[in-house]
């Protein structure tokens, strides 16, 4: 059996420090062993669709914009995650299902049934070995971004009540999913977070049994 | 109620002369009333996916190729065949959801039912009032394309088996639906064709009881 990595999901809204963990941990494990990408946009199509999905020119529907999300994944998944999970590493990825679930799903209003199938047609049984979820109240999030200035994508541009049920949605996927989920205030202090990410990734490795550790990279 | 159009769609396989005919019926309708448009890339965001569609460098993966394909035809009934046929016209479509069935669905192996559910999502409830299959023998057209020398989309780039799967795939799809598909020996004259669809479309009408009919137009 060939090594295999670590799939490592972040998820939250715009303005939850996600990004900057990702970063971080990343940078912890060393770009030997660790594989930083996104979503959208991780790939060669999907800086295309990811620009598509940014132009608000294009006027993109509603469905059109989930299933160009979706095609997205299917080609992260396929030309990206997968051949680097492989090659056993570990892969952080910044937003995946859950941000399709909660931002299209509870969001947006598209059925979770259908999104569900398109998952399982997309990942054939893989799953995030951990997924972090970055919590924090819609408005103190909007407050962060404000200092920012970041280019949104459309369904960024949304109502409070928009990212109300966004974060409900993360949070009761979380809940259904207690064994993946680690949610983490999203208000601490930067290092602190950091910590316990390592720590809980640490463990992680640790209940799988595996022979190459994070450990000796990570301290 | 507002006026209600019709959606007309042309459907087979490469070389099978489908394009043409849809031309000649734009024509005969006139551009007042008829609206010519095909996928993939009948709008805006469709065009930016069919170039994408077309370019092998890109590597797209099929699963990812069959989600561009569906978000393409989405945002293709939203913002283009929705109003045309809400304003009264005659939508001609070259290509349309019978095309995903017998291509990715009979002839790329991805599950019918998967398709069936997101077209479900897409359509709410609109369907083509008439389908013009054209059928011919993989080979034949084969031979009529090698005359021609047009950029293929990649799925185009197949083998005879492939095609013959799609062309078994659209027979199915119209025995199924005997009452939106007519099946077209593409192999007959063009002129024969052309009045065959012609009359097919004022029968239709007549059928449909519609105050403004075809028939002056199409004389």
């Amino acid at each position: 059996m060939s090594p295999k990595g670590l799939l490592i999901t972040f998820e939250g809204i715009d303005g939850s420090g996600k990004t900057t963990q990702a970063s971080r941990l990343a940078a912890a494990i060393g770009p030997g062993r660790a594989i930083l990408t996104k979503e959208p946009g991780g790939t060669p199509v999907g800086k295309t669709l990811r620009s598509m999905l940014l132009d608000p020119d294009l006027k993109i529907d509603p469905k059109a914009e989930l299933l160009l999300f979706l095609a997205d994944r299917a080609q992260h998944v396929q030309t990206l995650i997968r051949p680097h999970l492989e090659d056993g590493s570990i892969v952080i990825v910044d937003r995946f299902i859950d941000a399709t679930v909660a931002y299209q799903g509870f969001g947006l209003g598209h059925p979770l049934e259908l999104i569900a199938s398109i998952h399982q047609r997309i990942l054939e049984g893989l799953l995030p070995d951990r997924t972090f979820l970055f919590d924090i109240d819609p408005q103190n999030a909007r407050d962060r971004i404000s200092r920012r200035g970041d280019p949104k994508t459309s369904v960024e541009n949304r109502s409070e009540e928009f990212f109300q049920r966004v974060r409900n949605g993360y949070l009761q996927t979380a809940e259904d999913h207690p064994g993946r989920f680690r949610v983490i205030d999203a208000l601490l202090p930067q290092d602190e977070i950091a910590g316990i990410i390592l720590a809980d990734l640490q463990s992680l490795e640790a209940g799988m049994g595996q022979e190459r550790s994070l450990k000796g990279k990570m301290s």
